[in-house]
């Protein structure tokens, strides 16, 4: 069973982190077919941390896990911070195979995004 | 004339800062029907701050611009920051108007582009 866990930075405001949960909710909604298993986790300041992400997705039986991290830029969390994190917890489960996919902000689809974006306001303004 | 300004959160990594300057430059190539003039701004840590960044528009001739948050959440960033500051800046050219777009999250989009990203490891490890 493939799981994909959607790993944010996690923030003091509880709101911050209520949006990447509802944001994974909807992924699951939404990626049931290709993904049977779907958590958010966080870096830091909020549950569940990267490791006891990892465990919720094993618990619910994951056997392949794809960490996404949903950061703009790459940073020290997204070149260090999160692959050091998913190397010391990959020990722990031999038998999953854990992968990280690239960080948001490096897909191509940023720029439709933007552009979508800055319309949005424009739209707004009429 | 329009100005898109795109506002990232800035970063001590010199690295982060440039990818923002460089994602502005794309968008520069791709809406220069909409955006006549397109520049990079940062919350803290990098030049130019939001206030430096709006009158680069300025100077370029811009008669209304739209700021654009590079941000993922709707922190405190997003919600006061930012808003405080253009509201600030604002007060300093009565004859231009500044409007600030949804940060890039909220973006219906955002959900392809978290399922694209998914797909991409995917992709790499097949």
């Amino acid at each position: 069973m493939k799981a994909l866990l959607l790993v944010a930075h996690g923030s003091r405001r509880k709101q911050s982190n209520e949006e990447v949960v509802i944001l994974a909710e909807k992924l699951k909604s939404q990626c049931s077919a290709q993904y049977t298993i779907i958590h958010a986790a966080f870096l830091e300041l909020s549950a569940p941390l990267i490791p006891d992400g990892i465990k919720l997705c094993v618990d619910d039986g994951a056997t392949s896990i794809i960490v996404l991290p949903y950061f703009l830029n790459s940073g020290r969390h997204v070149i260090e911070d999160i692959p050091n994190i998913i190397n010391e917890t990959r020990a722990l489960y031999p038998d999953i195979e854990i992968n990280v996919a690239p960080h948001i902000g490096a897909s191509p689809l940023i720029m439709d995004l933007l552009i979508a974006s800055a319309n949005t306001t424009v739209t707004n303004m009429a």
